[in-house]
C-alpha cells in the first residue's frame, strides 16, 4: 500500500523550429512539465504536461496536497484535484464550450505518473492496467507543417523551408523516409485554401498509398468548408477542425460525406452532449493532456464507440514521457484506429534515456517493461530546465513572437 | 504473467420465495452460474451469472478458449468472447433494442473473475484497481415484493404474504430493521396502479425519511404513468420503467419532474444514443451482470456522468459473489449516488464463506482484502450444484410456472 511521499515539478524548454499555423508561428523553445511522483517505498512515477506559468502555478497547488495519497487512488486524486482548483476559482470554467476544465488538464500528468508507479508496482507494462494492449505497436502519422527555414536571427534547421506544394511534399517525403508513416498530416491555416487544396492535391499524388487529413485550425468559414470538403472527397480520410464551433461544424457535417474531426470543439466532457445531440463530428481527437489522464481518456474513447464517432488522437510538442503514454494509452484503446499525431520528428532533444521509443514502419513498438516503459535521463532534465529559466519563455504564444516578425499578423480563425 | 489455466463452471439453485411480478411469480429455485478462472500459478477468481441454459452453453463455449489467457488482458477477453459468439450467432442480436448486447453478457463473469485474480496477485481489492473507493460501505436499497406466503404445496416462508398496502408496510418494516436500509423500492407491477400507489404512499406515511421508489416493470401505458407520476411527485425519488420502450420513456419523460429510472429500455451500450437523443431516461440503472463487467459497468458509469444522467444500481436474484461485485464496482463509483438495488436479503443460503458482506444502516462495508474479498465455500457450492440437478429448473420462466397455479394469467406489460 505505498503512498505519495513527495512532488518534483521541473518546467523545461526544449528547441522548436518555427512551425507555422492559423495563430502564428511556434517560438524557439516549447515549454513542458515534467512530474516526477515519488512514493514512500522509493518508486518514481513519471508525467509530462504543459508548462505556462498559471498551469504550473496550479500543478504547484495540487502537489502540495498529494503526500500520503494512495498511489492506487485515482479517484481520490481527482477529488483533490476538484478540491484545490475549486479554491482558486480555477475550477468554475470547467463547464463551458471551447474551454478544457482545468481539473483534468490538471489531473492528467499526476494519473500518469500514478499509473506509471502501479505499473512498476506489479510488474506490468500500463497498457496491462488499462485492459491489456491490444496491438503490439502503436501508428503515428507524419505530421506536416507550413515553416521558415530558420527562427529569424537562427541558422537553418535540416528540413528547411516549406511555403508551398512542393516544399510540404518534400517535407512529407523526408519524414516517411525517414519514419515510415503511413499517414500524412498537413496542418493548415496558414495560407488561404486554394493553396492548401492544391498542397493536399501535391501530397495525393505523390503518396497514392497514405492516408491523408488536412487541420486548418477553424480557419475557414462553414461556407469555405463546405467548398474545400467537396474538392477533397476521396482525397483525405477525415477533415479536422475546419470552422469553429459545435454549430459550425454541425453545419458542415451536414453538407459533406468526409467525416470531420475535432480538437478544438470537443475538448471536454462537457462538450460530448451538444455534439452528439447536433451530429456536430464524427471524430474526436483525444489528447490525454487535457482529457483528465489515460483512464478518462478511455472513457472517451468507450463514449466515442457508444455513440457512433470515430477517435483519433492529437498532439503538441512534446516529449518521450508523453509519447510513452500516448503510446501504452493507443495501444489498449480497441476502438482507436486512426493513426495518431505525434509532433514527436520536430524535436532535437529529449530528457529521456534513449533506445525505447523507436518509429518503425510509422509505428512505435508498445514497451513491455513496467510502467510507462521509459527513464528520465536527469543530466538531460537539468539542461532542458536550465534552457527553461534562460529561455525567459513563461507561456505558449505563437502569436506575440509572430508579430514580432510581422507586425500587423492577426490569427486566421474564419479568416476564409 | 500469470495465464488463465481452466475454467470450472458450476450451475447452482438456491431457494426462492414466490415473489410476485409483472410477468408471474419466482420459482421456488433460482439459478445462477459459478464461475471459477484458475490460473497456472494457483490463483484462483470468482465471478457469478446467470444459468439458464442457452447461456450456459455460450459460458462453457467461451471456458474452452480462455487457458493461456493472461489475466490482465481483459481486452483479449472480450475480443476472445465476441469471437466465439458470432461462430455461434448469438453475437448478432446486440445491436437491437430491447436485448441485451450477449458479448457483454458473457464476458461479465470471466471479467469480474480477472479482476479478482488481479486484486490477489496486487494484494489490493477489486475496488483499487477501478480507481479508488471513494467509500468505505455501499448503501442498499429495501426490495419489496408482493408474495405469496408460501409457494403452493410449500411451507410458509418467515416473510409472510404480502397482497396490500398493509403487508407491504410490515414487509418493509421487518426489512428494515433487519438491515437498517434508509432506501425502499416496491417492486409493482402486479396489481392495478391505484391499488401499488396506495401501498407506495402507506410506505410514506410509515417511513417518512426514507426514499422510495416503484418499479411497475412497464406494466402501464405511457397515459397511466404520467397519471402515476402526478400523484407520487414529491412522494417518490425515481420512478423506474413505467411504460415500455425509449419512444414510451420519452414521452413520459416530457409530461413529469420525476426522474425516469430503468433497466429495461436502455440495458445495452446501444441503446444509450437513441435514449440521449429521446432525452427517454433521467436514470440508469447499471448492472455488471449485462453491462459486461465491472469495467465496462464503468464505462457506462461515466457515460451517466457525461450525459447528465443518474445511476443507480439494478439486481436479479443473486449470491454473495455477486454481492462483492456490486459492493466493490459501487464502492468505485463517484456518480453513483443511490442506494443500490439487491435481492439479497431474500435468500436463505449462500456458498461463500460468512461474515465478510453484512448490512450495517443499510450499507455494505467494503471489503479491503485483496481481490473481490470473499471466499468460495466449496461445500456449499457442492450442495447447491445438487440442488440444480435435482430442482429440473433450466431457464427461468416465471410466467410458465405462474400458468401451473392461475392457467389463464398473461404478463402484465402495458396493461394499465
Amino acid at each position: 500500500m505505498s503512498k505519495v511521499s513527495r512532488i518534483e515539478l521541473t518546467p523545461v524548454a526544449f528547441a522548436d523550429p518555427p512551425l507555422l499555423n492559423v495563430v502564428g508561428v511556434h517560438e524557439p523553445f516549447a515549454l513542458r512539465t515534467i512530474v516526477q511522483v515519488h512514493t514512500d517505498n522509493g518508486n518514481v512515477g513519471l508525467g509530462e504536461t504543459y508548462a505556462d506559468d498559471a498551469h504550473l502555478a496550479r500543478l504547484r497547488a495540487v502537489a502540495d496536497v498529494l503526500p500520503g495519497l494512495d498511489v492506487f487512488d485515482v479517484n481520490g486524486l481527482r477529488r483533490l484535484v476538484i478540491d484545490v482548483l475549486a479554491k482558486d476559482g480555477s475550477a468554475q470554467v470547467g463547464g463551458m464550450l471551447n474551454l478544457q476544465d482545468p481539473a483534468d488538464v490538471v489531473l492528467s500528468p499526476f494519473e500518469v505518473a500514478l499509473l506509471d508507479i502501479q505499473g512498476k508496482e506489479l510488474g506490468r507494462p500500463v497498457a496491462d492496467l488499462l485492459g491489456g494492449a491490444v496491438r503490439e505497436s502503436v501508428p503515428f502519422s507524419a505530421y506536416l507543417f507550413y515553416k521558415w527555414a530558420a527562427h529569424p536571427g537562427g541558422a537553418e534547421d535540416s528540413w528547411g523551408a516549406a511555403l508551398d506544394p512542393d516544399g510540404i511534399v518534400d517535407q512529407a517525403r523526408s519524414m516517411v523516409d525517414h519514419y515510415g508513416f503511413t499517414a500524412i498530416k498537413l496542418k493548415g491555416g496558414v495560407f488561404e485554401p486554394a493553396a492548401e487544396v492544391e498542397a493536399v492535391r501535391a501530397l495525393a499524388a505523390a503518396f497514392p498509398e497514405h492516408k491523408l487529413r488536412i487541420d486548418p485550425n477553424c480557419a475557414w468559414t462553414p461556407l469555405t468548408s463546405v467548398r474545400v470538403a467537396k474538392e477533397l472527397t476521396g482525397v483525405i480520410e477525415y477533415l479536422e477542425d475546419p470552422t469553429p464551433g459545435i454549430a459550425g461544424m454541425a453545419e458542415v457535417a451536414a453538407q459533406t460525406e468526409i467525416p470531420l474531426a475535432t480538437n478544438m470543439c470537443v475538448i471536454a466532457f462537457a462538450h460530448l452532449k451538444p455534439s452528439v445531440l447536433a451530429d456536430a463530428v464524427q471524430v474526436v481527437l483525444s489528447d490525454h493532456h487535457y482529457w483528465g489522464g489515460l483512464r478518462r481518456s478511455q472513457l472517451l474513447a468507450g463514449i466515442c464507440d457508444t455513440f457512433g464517432m470515430g477517435l483519433s488522437m492529437h498532439s503538441n510538442s512534446h516529449l518521450g514521457i508523453s509519447l510513452a503514454a500516448m503510446t501504452q494509452l493507443a495501444a489498449a484503446t480497441p476502438n482507436l484506429t486512426y493513426a495518431c499525431d505525434t509532433h514527436y520528428p520536430w524535436k532535437t532533444e529529449d530528457l529521456i534515456k534513449p533506445g525505447v521509443l523507436e518509429f518503425v514502419d510509422g509505428s512505435v513498438r508498445v514497451p513491455t517493461t513496467p510502467g510507462l516503459g521509459v527513464e528520465l535521463d536527469l543530466d538531460a532534465l537539468g539542461r532542458l530546465h536550465e534552457q527553461y529559466l534562460s529561455s525567459g519563455i513563461r507561456k505558449r504564444d505563437d502569436t506575440t513572437y509572430m508579430r514580432t516578425i510581422q507586425p500587423d499578423f492577426t490569427p486566421n480563425t474564419a479568416r476564409w
